[in-house]
């Protein structure tokens, strides 16, 4: 059992500048078979050669193309990166169904121009600041015994520290969590097999709470906080009062995974600067890019979050800004948490489908670590630990480790098949490795076990990579997507700021017959990872269930008019209440009348049925814009601030007098 | 030449309510040729198979399908609908290659969140307060002798009467408009052949200025207002001091078009609502998608522009909050105004390539009307009109006709291509019709003038149509695009909220040939017009011109610094001012520290050189994300108003050491 590290940080750097002034090269996809049974029909003939197409490119175009009336069998669920969005994506014809509002207001959907959306954006409030935007990374759907059970969506938001509920009845976000003792996170979402908790871990370490601490004090002060947020999943929302976080060192935690299946119960994170570099290349000391990065190992955290829960009924925590937190110490004499070394600056903590193994991708080192729970199990009852410098027990690498493989530079991050085999995303490289893994999963591949098979280039440099149900007890095999990070010349030239590159692979083969079979571009958004659900798993409304639905709650708004007849206007005052249908072509009432300072409440309904018969609602000038699903309510509250003749119109449009869809809005002076 | 109007208004609503209660069924494409000369590829025979591909599925793959490396030849520039941006889609790949952020702050691109986007974002300001969205309807890209330059783009917002300027060298916003004197629009925006003036139509009347008035006064206080916003390109900006706007009768004008070449000089608007309908379903009236569609025709409106710039400089206006307007009777008195009648309720004025023609869409008349540029010269000049309720002058259908082609049901919007034909979308049969131009058109396809050759089903009810230059006097053909409204089963079910699905359609045969090709779905936003540029028109910068490119003002920023070596923070009081370069994978400096209360300055530039080496910058609790493509330079300024231990981080994925490269901003309380 080989392992290899990097020899000198100096060298190390010497590396990765000469990788990344130039990207990888891009070694030409493999001619295809050329034999030729099967008809192309004679048009489609003409059209290929004249546009120059190889066997690979119309094999790669019949295998993703996707008819009008066909729908895709797998969807993929992509965090937005700092566009703070979700974004919804056909497999395998690689389509954009929806870009689903988060922690950016998105006027499409009507998210932050007046309606519902407002109170769930305002969830995310930081001291009574607004923050309307959010890096989102990872997101994780709802899983029953570590299966995707399609029922909800959990996102996290990096830059802030927030957590999202996103419902899959109707692909809409339902609850932001701000964190009250974090200010930025990276592991998370993921959530454990069951969705007992949502978990997400931390990264830039900060004094708890992120109160203000001289970086003199970085060791003493500053800590890591992983936070296990309680999902009450009959109510669809995380419940705080039952949520609890661990105290870490300060040691930049970066990706998370949970235990399932013989591991259930553990959560496995990496970190990245064990060596508490606190920068400051003004000052002539290491960049941080230099300072992370000398030492030849980090330490994977090993946590136990089942023991983690009666540590919590037992009461051993302190109460921090309203949630349960474990110190440090506690955790360390309650035996939740160890360490063992991972090498180098890693990045990705990846549990196999079985829960056996837990993988770690190097990022400065050219391996992927295996570690091993039932060593790791067998580590703990032995004792016998050496400590890090916060006292938290160190499991030595040979004592944990199954199996290293060699697979090629900057290996980050990893997911699995159906058929014993595991990707790995080679950011330096530019490849997708696909390797075999070992222990139960041996017979499931012809070659030999813990070994590289196929190393295939893509455009260029990925980040993390996506498999069909890959990161679940239950993979499924067929696509792989890497979430490549340049595009540089893909595609056509559109200014400075170039779209990131999807790239569906097909791994439907053995041995090293993967091939990349699709280029997306991604314009609006910088995914950093992915899931993808089989589809027949969702079920979507078509239409809310009732004429009167309120999508916050989730539940029939007993206040809504269902009617045409029902629409009125309700004055108490200077307050104006407005009753309004919604149906084509027209709302009623159309003819609006207040004073100048009015406060109005504005309630909607649309009362159409036929899925798809959305309407819209916009005031001129006054900042409102609402979507009107089918069957749905919405109310819109403001002052009448603005004098004038003012016109409101269905904004989504609805029919073939959508345009004649329109009122007059008149606030008198 | 026969003139067909629908009978009864009450007839009339009930074939709209039963059309909109279901969309019109689809006819299954016809099969294809069968014939089998070339060769399938054995595995992509069997995935075609296996996938119960056609041969028309396959054609259609092999069309639209572009490999890895290889780059769209068309680009389509489509509106964002109330998403309030800008859609750059690749033709025929049907892939999003940007969203541009334009009257919605979007965050990926860091557009509102403390760059100069937010200084763009403020000049769209209605009375001093925001408006964070738009509803965004019909791009028009810059033109040069009536042909795409592809050097700038312009966008209306329907719901705030605003307009948009984005340059086409790095696809950004740089300029928004307020018109002081209306407050929605939707015939815009449209440009005069050389981008004189960039149009925007009026829709819903309103008094000037919107100012208060009941709508018992509609007809006599209630206007619209045509507005041609003078383009300078050298600044690339609009010039309001150069604008002006002809005041019109309240007859909610629609959709424009500028005459070019035979026409240059004149710009074309429909209407439909003549009848003066004001609404009020609540009080017993007429429903607006009654009251608006009673009469058999409307006016399509014939305006002189060449002739009112004289008008303009003569000084024959009211200066209005800041606009020189041309007075309604002004209008009539110097002949810059004229009406001819157009059957009903219609939708779109659209010239064709040599501007001989323009083509109203009927709407709610089965046909499209075209009228004669020629002829409407020699009733001009003939005189003796009947004039309408405001004093406009007539001219008689039969004098300005020149043929009418019965195609539908719906018909709302009509392109060209290079063989003679015009494409019009029939929203309520859910096709698109091909059909013959006559007159010098008549060489160019193998059929009779002004006839019906083919309705291509589409799915489903499609709004506007694209073709490739399709609204120049040099059209490309090859193919025209769908942009249907409704998607109902096309795609996977993602909720009630479903995309809108633009259908690419193949053009390049004569005949009754045409055939859709591919189904794409819209799930962010809802366009209502597109124009497509052949992609060698475009020269966008690849990486900006110099280090320390400010992307608002288009030139370098003196102030910016250009190397690590200038990092620095002055002190000056209260006053913080950090200048920080940005490179991989670090800033400098790594480490800010003010106190609560400083006023922060940040100046940030990207020295990189690379294509694609873009960098973000995050501030986390502050609502701070900014996008640094190489050599941009970007400010930020803010009040440090909260204590505590922050950090700043890229967020846009960049290297290896990507999670490596933060700062810590510490406040001090």
């Amino acid at each position: 059992m080989k392992r290899i590290f990097m020899v000198t940080a100096a060298s190390l750097m010497v590396i990765l500048a000469a990788c990344q002034s130039e990207p990888a090269s891009i070694a030409t996809p493999s001619g295809g078979s050329g034999a030729s049974t099967g008809a192309l029909p004679s048009d489609a003939a003409a059209v290929a050669q004249e546009r120059g197409l190889t066997p690979d490119d119309i094999y790669a175009a019949v295998k993703t193309y996707t008819p009008s009336g066909k729908t895709d069998p797998f969807i993929m669920i992509a965090s937005g990166g700092q566009s703070g969005q979700v974004l919804v994506i056909g497999v395998p014809s690689m389509r954009i169904l929806k870009v689903i509002g988060v922690f950016t207001p998105e006027s499409w959907q009507g998210y932050g121009f007046g309606g519902s959306g407002n109170k769930i954006l305002a969830e995310g409030k930081i001291n009574g600041k607004d923050v309307l935007w959010g890096d989102t990374h990872h997101p994780a759907l709802s899983e029953t015994d570590a299966s995707y059970d399609g029922q909800f969506a959990f996102i996290n938001d990096k830059a802030n520290a927030r957590v999202a509920v996103i419902d899959l009845r109707d692909f809409s976000t339902k609850q932001i969590v701000k964190n009250p003792n974090a200010i930025n996170d990276h592991g998370g979402s993921f959530v454990t097999p069951n969705t007992e908790y949502v978990v997400e871990g931390p990264q830039y370490a900060t004094p708890i709470g992120w109160k203000y601490a001289p970086l003199d004090q970085y060791k003493d002060q500053y800590r890591g906080l992983i936070s296990f947020w309680s999902f009450d999943r009959t109510k669809g929302r995380i419940d705080t009062s039952k949520s609890f976080q661990i105290e870490l060192p300060p040691y930049w935690q970066d990706l998370c995974d949970a235990g399932k299946k013989v591991s259930d119960g553990w959560v496995f994170c990496n970190s990245f600067n064990t060596e508490l570099a606190t920068g400051g290349v003004e000052s002539g000391n290491p960049p941080f890019e230099a300072g992370t990065t000398k030492n030849d190992t980090d330490y994977l955290h090993i946590i136990n979050w089942k023991k983690a829960e009666q540590v919590v009924k037992a009461g051993k925590v302190e109460q921090i800004n309203g949630i349960a937190v474990i110190r440090l110490q506690t955790a360390i004499d309650e035996g939740l948490l160890f360490f063992s070394p991972e090498p180098k600056s890693p990045h990705g903590a990846d549990v196999t489908p079985g829960g056996e193994f837990i993988v770690v991708g190097g990022k400065l080192d050219p391996h992927v670590t295996i570690y091993s729970f039932d060593k790791i199990q067998k580590a703990i009852l032995a004792g016998g630990f050496s400590k890090d410098a916060y006292g938290v027990p160190v499991i030595s690498l040979d004592k944990s480790m199954e199996a290293q493989v060699e697979l090629g530079l900057g290996p980050l991050h990893t997911v699995y098949d159906d058929k014993g085999y595991a990707y790995t995303s080679l950011f330096l490289d530019s490849a997708v490795a696909r390797w075999t893994l070992g222990g139960p999963y041996a017979d499931k591949h012809p070659e030999k076990p813990w070994t590289l098979v196929q190393k295939l280039p893509v455009q260029y440099n990925i980040g993390h990579i996506s498999a069909v149900e890959g990161d679940t007890a239950t993979p499924g095999g067929q696509f792989v997507v890497a979430l490549n990070k340049w595009s540089i010349d893909r595609f056509a030239n559109i200014g400075p700021l170039m779209p990131q590159n999807f790239q569906l692979v097909d791994i439907s083969k053995s041995g090293d017959q993967m091939k990349v079979l699709y280029d997306m571009p991604v314009g609006m958004a910088e995914p950093h990872y992915a899931q993808i659900i089989k589809a027949e798993r969702l079920k979507p409304f078509q239409v809310y269930p009732q004429v009167g639905w309120d999508a916050e709650t989730m539940a029939v708004d007993p206040k809504a008019i269902t009617s045409e007849a029902q629409a009125h206007i309700e004055r108490n005052g200077n307050k104006v209440e407005v009753f309004m249908s919604v149906i084509r072509s027209h709302y009623s009432p159309e003819q609006v009348k207040v004073k100048k300072g009015d406060h109005v409440i504005w309630h909607l309904t649309n009362l159409e049925r036929t899925p798809d018969a959305t309407h819209g609602f916009a005031i001129s000038a006054y900042n409102i814009n609402l979507s009107l699903e089918p069957g749905k309510t919405e109310t819109v509250e403001f002052d009448a601030d603005q004098a004038g003749t003012y016109t409101y119109y269905c904004t989504e449009f609805c029919s073939a007098l959508h345009l004649e869809m329109i009122g007059y809005f008149l606030v008198e002076p």
